[in-house]
């Protein structure tokens, strides 16, 4: 259906305009469900019925106190978390847990394995490294995506494991170039996820992971705050000399909240977890995404070689869809265009160049259809 | 006008019944201007007439770039900061500065002096000491207030300070026991304040200081962010060495924006921003807080010792009003009535029982009248 000729009133076709908003293809902070944000714009004035709105709560009142409750049973039913992993939410993005893994799991003459797989696992890479000088650690580089300008994720036997690696770091979802891994990667180390940008967007293998952590911003709603889902025994052999906000067992002994918590971005996080029950949790999610995902594909795959994937078919995210037009001078006007039609925030992140649409969970389907519709109209009359 | 007899009309007379809300006396999070709550709900929805809502504007978009830059200007205005301090914005709460000050400023064989007024200052002794183990320093306690019961900030001669201190950490509004220091401390060393609970409540300093820091809850907005407003050779001396998001130089050099910042928060810092200059900034807000908390404290003097405050006359909090009625069950029982009234959030923080009135500077002026009215009703009834 979308790879059809496109018609003529594509400005009024691809607008939303009775909601007076438009599609968001943000890399993140991203679009999220308009339910939600009517919900949020009650709730701001007046949460349940308290006569004080949801970001002048305390903390430590019962309001909270319930609210926190229902977020901690609401993230464990849509993620499908097993009992043996805490979940804890933190201040913070993605970037500070970059710190704080090696701080935690990494001791003096340790090593650990992290394959460089885009800009953000690039970016874990380079903090890690920072932290293995302070106290005498080592961080192997265990695949050299950069070869390949990240064009594919490591393949089993393209990955070179250390003997005893203290943990193995992996970035599931690459935003940057659109590349995801299709299965948790396998180390005999105990394996961390930063899954940023794919959270409850298709069902998590818990029983590999130690831990999974996502910053809130493209999938979960909040920017400026992370959640960590780690098994117990895991953060039990983590380093416990450091300051309290340095250490995963304060904010677990705390109930994510052991000094003021971003009580906002936590409430947001409750109510994106409500909406991915609703959606049928990761397995619905998974359907939804591959479909929105494959609209896009198919007019890339369709189009003759006028627009060019990043990712090799293998590694193709469903998240993101990054790809290039013939000149980088198209791809310009390709966003400029595109945006004047409603479709927003096409450019590519400034490492990649080209077009990325990203297409998080609660990026609605009629979205990518309209850019279908918009990618196909524009071959048509530019290519 | 707050002593006079209360009438029999209280519960119509406290509650907010136009607007559906209550007098929300809480520690913080605490209460917004309405002004700004109406601002939110529209902008949650539609930023600007981006078509996109606050919450989903990437952080590197032109729409989110004059946010920014507009911000950092409010900031500099309503705080009335020399240009020789950076503004910066990061996640977390002041008890991560806890940790982080002693990171970035202690060196091996150093010592910083804290004294110690209060639950927040006790604690950002303990973060300091946690560190400075690590490293080989030491924190001085330069005054023990835990001896007075916190009942008052120290004197200039009651301060023992190192002869070389790294650096002078102080709190300078005490929530828990309502204490203030009427004036900045002298110190040799660089001094550094917790303002949590008054940013911008009253004229800071600045010439004494080199650096002040801010959770958000309290008087600018957000839980789970601070503002951090640093003198540019203070930051230059600080440690390198560290993971980025442990380095304020971090953030000034990416504008608060290094990686996805707590985006909304920052937003709606900027909006109380705003609204602290349209109350006449710090000198307005000192005038309309002292008249709002004298409100109460003139109660508590005429009470004849039914209402006993925490604190000496001379170290009285502007922003947290403490006292004690003669039994912890008639405090509970206050408390308790009070909320039926639309009083809320009045008890006491745990360390401390009795009640506490949290009336920062967006708290309004109608509510200091209707809680005195309410302290004088019940004295009259149950004292």
């Amino acid at each position: 259906m979308t790879t059809t000729t496109a018609t003529d009133v594509l400005p009024s076709a691809v607008t939303h305009t009775t909601s007076g908003r438009v599609y968001n293809f943000s890399a993140g902070p991203a679009c999220l469900p308009e339910e939600v944000l009517k919900q949020v714009q009650a709730d701001v004035w007046d949460y349940r019925k308290t006569g004080v709105g949801i970001l002048e709560h305390s903390h430590r009142a019962p309001t909270f106190d319930r609210m926190l409750e229902e977020t901690f049973a609401e993230c464990r039913a849509a993620g499908e978390i097993p009992a043996d992993f805490e979940i804890v939410f933190m201040p913070g993005g993605a970037t500070q847990q970059f710190g704080l893994i090696p701080m935690a799991w990494l001791k003096p003459g340790a090593v650990a394995d992290y394959p460089d797989t885009g800009v953000w696992a690039a970016k874990s890479i380079q903090e890690a490294k920072i932290w293995a000088k302070v106290i005498g650690a080592r961080i192997n580089v265990a695949f050299e995506g950069s070869t390949f300008k990240y064009d594919h994720v490591p393949a089993a036997d393209e990955i070179k494991h250390s003997p005893d690696a203290a943990y193995f770091h992996y970035c599931s979802n690459n935003t940057v170039y659109g590349t995801r891994y299709p299965t948790t990667p396998v180390s005999k180390a105990p394996i961390i996820c930063d899954a940023s940008s794919e959270t409850f967007a298709r069902p998590h293998e818990w029983s590999k992971l130690a831990m999974l952590y996502a910053a809130g911003q493209k999938t979960l709603g909040p920017a400026g705050m992370v959640l960590v889902v780690v098994r117990k025994e895991f953060v039990a052999q983590s380093r416990t000399d450091l300051p309290s906000m340095f250490d995963y067992r304060t904010f677990i002994a705390g109930e994510s909240r052991p000094n003021t918590p971003p009580t906002f971005g936590i409430y947001l996080m409750g109510e994106m977890f409500k909406w991915i029950r609703r959606q049928g949790g990761p397995s619905g999610l998974a359907i939804k995404n591959a479909e929105k995902a494959q609209i896009l594909y198919d007019v890339m795959d369709r189009s003759g070689g006028y627009y060019t994937g990043l990712a090799r078919k293998e590694s193709r995210s469903h998240m993101n869809v990054s790809f290039r037009l013939p000149t980088e001078d198209l791809s310009a006007t390709f966003a400029r265009e595109a945006a004047a039609h409603g479709l927003d925030c096409l450019k590519g992140h400034k490492d990649a160049g080209g077009i990325r649409a990203s297409i998080y969970s609660a990026f609605p389907k009629a979205g990518c259809q309209a850019l279908a519709q918009f990618m196909v109209e524009f071959q048509r009359t530019r290519g």
